[in-house]
Order: C-alpha cells, then sequence, then structure tokens
C-alpha cells in the first residue's frame, strides 16, 4: 500500500520504517522536502521510501499517519490539503502537549474536546482514527517487546470501515485481536489523549519509557 | 485504629465495611447525621461503626477518607473542620466528575490543576495522599478479585511518612507492595484524576467496571 507519514521525528521515522519493512511505500510528509531527518530516512530505506512536502506525501498515500506534534498537527494537515486527505483514512497517533507552561507539559485541547475530534471537524471528508497514542513508538509498532506481546492498545473514529483498516494495520504491527479495544466514535479520543498526564506520571517515578497498560479483568 | 469515612455512598460504605472487618473503628460522616445509608452501615457493623456529622467524623478519625462526591469534597472537608484535619492523612479517593454537560462527565479541576491539590491547598496542615481514585470501588479493598490480585495502583502525595501509612492500609486491602507505584508529590495526582475519562470510555466499551489497568514493562 502506498502511505503517507506526515512528520520526520521520532515516531514517523519509528511508523515509516516499519510500514517500508512490511513491504509498503512510504512518503514521508515535512514541512520542506529538503528535511534532514526525512533524508536519512530515505537513504536508510531507498527504493520503498520517498520524501516531500505534507502534500505530495498526502497526494501519494492512501492512508495518512499523523506523526506530527500535536502542537502543530492541524497546522500540517492544512498545509498537506484538504483535498489531498478526502476520503482517506487518517490514523492520528499524536497528543496534544503543551510544553509552554512546564515539564510535564500540559493538554492544548482537552476535557469536552480532543486533538482528533478537532482533525475530524476541520477534515470532514476524511476519516480519522485515533490510535497508538498511548505509548513510546518502540511499542507500537513492536508489541512483543514487553510481556509477551499482551498489553492494551486502542482505537477511536466515527467510521467502522476505517476503524476495521487500522485494525488490520495494528495486527501487522504485532497486536493481537483481543488487545485492540474499539473505545467507540472519535469522541473516545478524550480518554486516549487525557491518559497521557497519567503515562508521563508513570514515566516520571520509573524512569522507564518502555511500559504499557494492560486491562484485567 | 479509629478511622473517619467521610461520605455514606458505594464508595464509603466499601471502605468502611473493609476497614471494620479490618478490626478498625469507623465512624461515617456525612452532612446529617441522620443520613439513612449512614444509619444502615452502623446497623450491619454494630458496635465498631458509628455515625455522625462531617465534624464528629474528623475529629474522631485519626485518618481521614474523603469518600465524597468529587464535586463536594472540598464542602464536606470544609465543614468537616480545619482543626479537626490537623496533622491528620487525608486519604482522597475523589475524583473532580463533572456530571452537568452529561454523560460520560467531564472534569471540573483539570490539567495545570486537581482535586487532591485543591485539598491540599485549602488544608495546608493536613496531609493529603491521593490514593484508589483509578478504579471501581469494590476492587479498591478486594484487588484479587481480578487478575490474581496483580495490577497497578497509585499514590501521590507532599509526606513520605504519610504515603508510608496509606501503603500499609493498601497492603491491609491486599494491594502487593509491587503494585503500589508512589508516582511523587501531590501534583502528580493531576495524572491519576485525569485517568478517568479513559476508565469511562473502557467501561463504556466493554460493560465492565470491574476491570483495572496493570503496568508492563
Amino acid at each position: 500500500m502506498k502511505i503517507a507519514v506526515l512528520g520526520t521525528g521520532n515516531v514517523g521515522d519509528t511508523i515509516g520504517s516499519k510500514l517500508v519493512e512490511l513491504g509498503h511505500s512510504v512518503m514521508m510528509g515535512s514541512r520542506t522536502s529538503s528535511n534532514e531527518k526525512g533524508k536519512a530516512f530515505v537513504a536508510k530505506h531507498s527504493d520503498k521510501a520517498s520524501l516531500g512536502s505534507f502534500a505530495d506525501a498526502a497526494a501519494f498515500g492512501e492512508i495518512i499517519f499523523n506523526c506530527t506534534a500535536g502542537s502543530g498537527s492541524l497546522e500540517a494537515l492544512k498545509l498537506a490539503g484538504e483535498n489531498n486527505l478526502k476520503g482517506k483514512i487518517i490514523i492520528d497517533i499524536a497528543n496534544p502537549l503543551d510544553f509552554s507552561k512546564g515539564m510535564p507539559p500540559t493538554l492544548s485541547i482537552v476535557n469536552g474536546n480532543s486533538l482528533a475530534e478537532e482533525i475530524q471537524k476541520t477534515f470532514p471528508a476524511a476519516n480519522v482514527v485515533k490510535a497508538l497514542n498511548t505509548m513510546w513508538c518502540g511499542l507500537m509498532v513492536n508489541p512483543a517487546m514487553i510481556n509477551g506481546g499482551d498489553h492494551s492498545t486502542f482505537i477511536s473514529g466515527n467510521d467502522a470501515d476505517a476503524k476495521e483498516k487500522v485494525k488490520g494495520i495494528l495486527k501487522s504491527f504485532g497486536w493481537a485481536d483481543k488487545n485492540i479495544l474499539d473505545l467507540g466514535d472519535i469522541t473516545t479520543a478524550r480518554g486516549t489523549e487525557m491518559y497521557l498526564p497519567l503515562w508521563l506520571r508513570i514515566y516520571g517515578a520509573t524512569n522507564n519509557g518502555g511500559f504499557n497498560i494492560k486491562i484485567v479483568s
């Protein structure tokens, strides 16, 4: 499949590299197509990877991963262009972290709203699915790294078909079906985004970002 | 030990009943000492349980459990009286849930603040320890009910001795030492309170409130 990865940071590099490994063609999108980290990504993956502007990548991809920083996601997606996103699935991994008030960050969108909903409202012709935003990126694409892969991940979105497709991608990353919990419509992303402050405090207390939560009952 | 349980709802009844079972003397506090649920609690536990106003209970207890609804906790503690709380541990189980904007509730205190911090600021001579606010009350006092008791709980507070004492109480409830994570000072309660929206969404998706999260790494 042709997939766009918006954002050249660690998350984009990790997701993009896994997608290439799985045989997909990946175009990484950034503000400037001369982005150094983007060039390094392409150099690493040769013929299966390319680099372009946010708009180039969104036009290329059948599915769009939003791996930009949450504070810049809406702007990046606007640069990607409404027409390039129309009818496509946007997998939103970002969290609306606000580092301007010191550490740990607060959330710039919170409580009665979420970044995922803002993206869905801004691009009503796209299908936004919130996923994977509750853990360190290494675990997103390699859940087997801890607890034999037995821990939980969540999806939120308004479109059932889009969620099924995202579930398929998560399974290709190694997630077991029983560990992928569909929380419901896109408003349920408020839950996973608001988990971030607890994630940050657990990380702060344990000095280990390589953890996740498993729902037990 | 003499323990006050403020609040006569399910949480107060569950915590109070477990404390009586463990041999403590419990005074349940409510707005009116003629509270019907409070009377039922006393009737159930005879000589180890009593009922009084918030102030009566706070004066009686060496340790105070705040089991009131989060929206009324500060008022209840003000009625309990600053002098009755001085030098004592307040175990704050409440969440600042706001049901006024529909279901699921939002948080009335959020992001750069928390209910636990507001309580600590309002009663600086007390030691507030946030605990147990991340699960259904049945699990608080009986973690063995699921997954052989192997799941996670959190404590937050400024005073190390107070947290040690609360840890002791949690252990008496059945929590294993390795599953009690001290997140740090009272500001870390922002993390556990902001987890509630995710808790509510998991509950909504699974129709089962008898779950908890286990940190795996």
